[in-house]
């Protein structure tokens, strides 16, 4: 007879589950993906370091699942507080102050999701998870054209480039070998660019 | 006694490793990192696929090598172009269309250099890479600052917010899943974003 797993063993398992992902979470808010060894993951999570493998197929896999997990976490608080702003210009600078913010408020955790070097399989995460900050600035800047708020321009390009500008405007102050630096006038700088570039003004 | 090259074995192992270097540069034109396997490599170059491993540790030692030797020949094109320039907005509008131009001219290539999930070893040469770009643009615009012709501004952040932008504006065209595009009008684009971003005008 095949081995069946009971509600109890099944249960067990989604917690082992969830306990190494909130581990992943915790090395990687600490030291990046150099921290979320296979053994300091099990430690962390409290479980044997080979039942991890009953989980995740290899610890690439386990990263890209924490990966998608914090990443989504973030985008939905971005997409959140832009759905909550109104007019091109407003929600342009709520997208570049939550993003911004939240990363340089968790700078360890927004480096690894931006810039840490790390294997092809978190790699591919990262650029799926760009195009869902792609499509949220997509939308804001068609609609300001709509508007009349924002000069004509072309919406896929000017979205990619003011996602790529914020990012890539960050990686200074988030780099772990960089000074710490008062997170304000960053995120001022950041959005008056972003603004700028799309025609908005910025102020 | 211990072994000691010739003349003429140290100019033969010299000239299998620019041979593998040239066959990793046409395979990364052609199909980017998944392409450049080490038999492929080895093939293309003429060489026993064993003896990669006397000239490079590993495929990935090989493919940082290649990075660092393409990467190092696109930055050395702009920065002459934009040498060749006067004017922060002239200058800038340079470095955009030439790195631009030349990306989309060679876009299999340009998407292993910007973008394509790849090793740690690799990424690291990429974010080196990037750094070269930001000193350029930080060049440009502290001249511009200096002479009255941009705004007053936090150089290091415009400077990488605008190489971010170049570069995630060009994920899409360049993208090997998607359409080719027209090189001018995404150039022009881009270029408009840029200066206006750093307070340009831009046209």
């Amino acid at each position: 007879m095949a081995y069946r797993p009971t509600a109890r063993t099944e249960a067990t398992r989604l917690a082992h589950r969830q306990r190494l992902l909130d581990a992943a979470r915790q090395l990687l808010s600490e030291g990046g993906y150099a921290a979320a060894s296979i053994s300091a993951l099990a430690e962390r999570a409290g479980v044997a370091t080979g039942s991890v493998y009953n989980h995740f197929a290899s610890k690439q896999e386990l990263l890209a699942a924490v990966f998608r997990h914090v990443a989504g976490h973030e985008l939905t608080a971005v997409q959140q507080a832009v759905g909550a702003t109104r007019g091109a210009a407003e929600q342009l600078r709520t997208l570049v102050e939550v993003f911004a913010f939240r990363a340089l408020r968790a700078p360890r955790t927004a480096w690894a999701l931006l810039a840490e070097p790390v294997d092809p399989l978190v790699e591919a995460e990262r650029l799926t998870y760009r195009r869902g900050y792609h499509t949220l600035a997509e939308m804001i800047i068609a609609a300001g054209i709509e508007a009349g708020e924002l000069p004509v321009q072309n919406v896929r390009l000017s979205a990619a480039a003011v996602i790529g500008a914020i990012s890539e405007a960050l990686l200074g102050p988030l780099s772990p070998v960089g000074e710490r630096t008062d997170p304000e006038p960053v995120v001022a700088e950041i959005a008056t660019l972003c603004l700028r570039a799309v025609g908005a003004g910025g102020t």
